[in-house]
């Protein structure tokens, strides 16, 4: 079979859309219905277009004032995108009407067909491939969130960010993608467009993976996938796309428990394990455990130049902490050499108070509150030839304790040497391990990311970062 | 050599304290002497003798109101314990001082000796070890923190906690013994005594062991060490003591970077990484990788009692996170078995929504929101023979998201269900990943830990923390 060419882009610039389900809030529950959110979600985000909700239930008053209409075809315009929340079993009779009405795509949030334990659901969801290929209609879905894409507005929460980014994702579970692009927006990391395509009867993982390979807009792949229909074609887009643009890939279900989780969230079918691996060697990918994985390599890609190789220069306000990070360091398989003769005198100048060490690690003790020190030392680490990037540990709980004694509070430190790194060419990134008083650790992160400085929570999560970062031939960040 | 028999319990019961050291204020670097902030923790830990500030130098009036002494021989009291901050090359005269007034232990916060690059420093320290002998008098370091034990007041950071627990520490970094206590007190893991010991001249790890082991105000034992003088005698001892107790160690210096670190840091001898998985394999030590592996498992220890096995009952708002982590779940060894069928029909009475799944691993979906599933759920679980443990996953995400739709809070449902959980007797986990807001992340895990169920950040924390739960044969919680 030949792969069509991908052209998907038309698909993320609908002239307007259709929201179609319930529109009555069920006032037992208290419970706003899910097209409701759909819409806000589209408003939120400004898309342009016009949005018409289309219930046969009498609308509840959330909508406000706009318009609802009974039926698809009593929208008095053209539809180009749908998003469809009415249960399963009505699903062949709304898309027929999409298909009468032109309508060119339709994301069907509704769950309940080849992921349920009902048999009716598997014929169901065969009865909407048969309509879509029929009727010339792409469906996303079902059982899927659909279509995210800050640039044209479409949005499946309104709590989502506005402001585009450069990484694409494609996300087989609707969860995944909002947690994905939540925590990506903690860390700095922007997105391009997110699909979620759920259980993947009609548009299929390959061709997205295929557009995002080509679009412009995107820099970075995030994928989240639990099965495939098509292995090849599979390995085929992934071998391409990894060969354009860094891939980052969650696989859902490797082992039998996970498949069956994941038989009963999408009805993938996973494939074993093994299958997977050997997959993956055959292409670029970098597979990441969890969304935690996945955002701090996506970060090191995001911001970082690719460091020349695995030589840390590593520093720490805390002796024991630095011994037993530089043993996770070396765990990872990086080294912590000896500095160039330059670098050590250069060192050996600014730090000699009782405590230090400015041997590799380096062991800053109280030096962490000179504000004076940053600028040599980092001047003399990003000469330093034997090291090709630098690891900045911050330990919160001594930033407190000495803040009093200092006279200094960690936001002028961390102002104080965002303002040397500017000038600093080295990959250069930070670890800060929870503490006490984590809302002060978070204020610092987010100085740290909002300067586009890579920010890690854990030390391992760090390490394994860079090794992606590092095994990747491409050289510059994605971002800028 | 034979073992002395230990017997410390007078160390943690000084009934007066001297802080040697210059109490005068750098007017230029507007920096405070250490001197004053050892006094200032013990007072604020309300330790109830008399505290006496030996300077040559004219105190500054930070010290408020109470008298500082030029020597030691001025004090008018007698000194049971010192804690001494005077520059390495003034120590042996300071300790001769202490022998002359019969004091019995010092913790020496300076350094300056064996772990610095000056060969002054290793014959000073020879010449401590000669004095202590000699005087007996027991050394606490030099380069260390000291006592730390909040029934008696002992104390060496003003914003340590001052509740007790029953967690001993001996740590050889003091970085990592205030780490450990600052983010066990936010676990909810007290200490009952923590020794910070430094270079470890005269007083050694394994005599403090041998003391915790034996201590009934401690039911844990936490060890940080980088390195030791008498490999036989800690062998013993750490056989001992887990033998006794759990004991759970970080062992700072495993590779040659880290050693040669180490080295700078408290001048231990750090030995190979082989000899001591060795040694550790001849005792019942739990090996961690860092604070936060450390911390993580001591939750599991403190509050849980032995799960029954490896079976997990699995459950969580979001599918995709749920196929994830039941992947990672069996890469740890666990099981995600099919519930018992009494468990399965129970489940299939209260969740039956779209996108549920009442099999093992449970995806709630919008059941989350529903108060009235945790009830049934809970006491299905909890009889359920099939599995050892519940692991609850928290997806932050969705609590935001959705708070509005379902007319619930997210501190309602934590409410709800921590009422129900107070009758569940199966080992209770919850595992909350970082998401958006983590303020309020941090609220719910508070909430939890303030209910005692561990709750931890990461699947794989919780995973490894609840191997080393299982694999050790204690059955009771040491905690109540």
């Amino acid at each position: 079979m030949e792969k069509q060419k991908p052209d998907l882009e038309w698909l993320f610039h609908p002239r307007s859309i259709g929201v179609i389900g319930s529109a009555r809030m069920d006032k037992d529950a208290q419970k706003v219905p899910h097209s409701f959110y759909f819409t806000v979600s589209l408003r939120s985000m400004n898309y342009r277009g016009p949005i018409y909700v289309v219930s046969r239930s009498r609308p509840s008053d959330v909508y406000g004032g706009e318009g609802v209409y009974r039926s698809i075809p009593d929208v008095p315009d053209p539809l180009d995108h749908v998003i469809v929340c009415t249960p399963a079993h009505a699903m062949p009779g709304v898309l027929e009407d999409c298909v009468r009405k032109g309508v060119r795509s339709a994301a069907i949030f509704s769950s309940g067909f080849e992921e349920s334990e009902d048999r009716q659901g598997a014929r169901l969801q065969d009865e909407i491939l048969e309509i879509a290929r029929r009727g010339n209609i792409r469906v996303i879905g079902p059982n899927c969130m659909g279509l995210y894409c800050p640039e044209t507005g479409l949005n499946f929460r309104a709590d989502l960010p506005n402001n585009p980014g450069v990484a694409g994702m494609i996300s087989q579970s609707g969860g995944m993608a909002i947690r994905t692009i939540f925590q990506g927006t903690e860390k700095g990391v922007g997105f391009s467009k997110v699909v979620s395509y759920g259980n993947e009867v009609d548009l299929q993982s390959w061709e997205i993976l295929d557009y995002l390979a080509q679009d412009e807009a995107t820099r970075l792949i995030l994928v989240y996938i639990e099965g495939t229909r098509d292995g090849r074609a599979l390995l085929r887009s992934l071998k391409e796309a990894s060969g354009r643009k860094p891939v980052l890939l969650i696989k859902g279900g490797l082992c039998a428990e996970g498949r069956r989780a994941a038989s009963s969230h999408t009805g993938a079918m996973a494939g074993s394990d093994h299958l997977w691996q050997a997959m993956l060697r055959q292409t670029r990918t970098h597979p990441v455990r969890d969304v935690s994985e996945l955002l701090d390599t996506a970060m090191t890609f995001y911001f970082l130049k690719r460091p020349t190789g695995r030589r840390i220069a590593l520093m720490c306000i805390s002796g024991g902490l630095i011994v037993n990070y530089t043993d996770l360091a070396v765990c990872h398989g990086f080294e912590i050499p000896a500095f160039a003769p330059d670098t050590k005198k250069a060192l050996d100048e600014v730090i000699h108070a009782p405590g230090t060490s400015c041997a590799n690690p380096i062991d800053m003790a109280s030096l962490f509150f000179s504000n004076r020190i940053y600028a040599p030392m980092f001047e003399a680490l990003d000469k330093d030839t034997n090291t090709d990037f630098i690891l900045f540990i911050i330990a919160m709980e001594y930033v407190r304790g000495l803040e009093y004694q200092y006279k200094v509070s960690v936001q002028q430190i961390v102002e104080a040497f965002l303002e040397i790194l500017a000038k600093v060419q080295k990959p250069f990134v930070v670890v800060i391990p929870p503490s006490i008083e984590e809302e002060c650790r978070l204020a610092v992160e987010r100085a740290l990311l909002k300067a586009r400085i890579p920010t890690f929570l854990t030390m391992d999560g760090a390490l394994r970062a860079l090794s992606a970062r590092i095994e990747d031939p491409r050289q510059d960040a994605v971002s800028r």
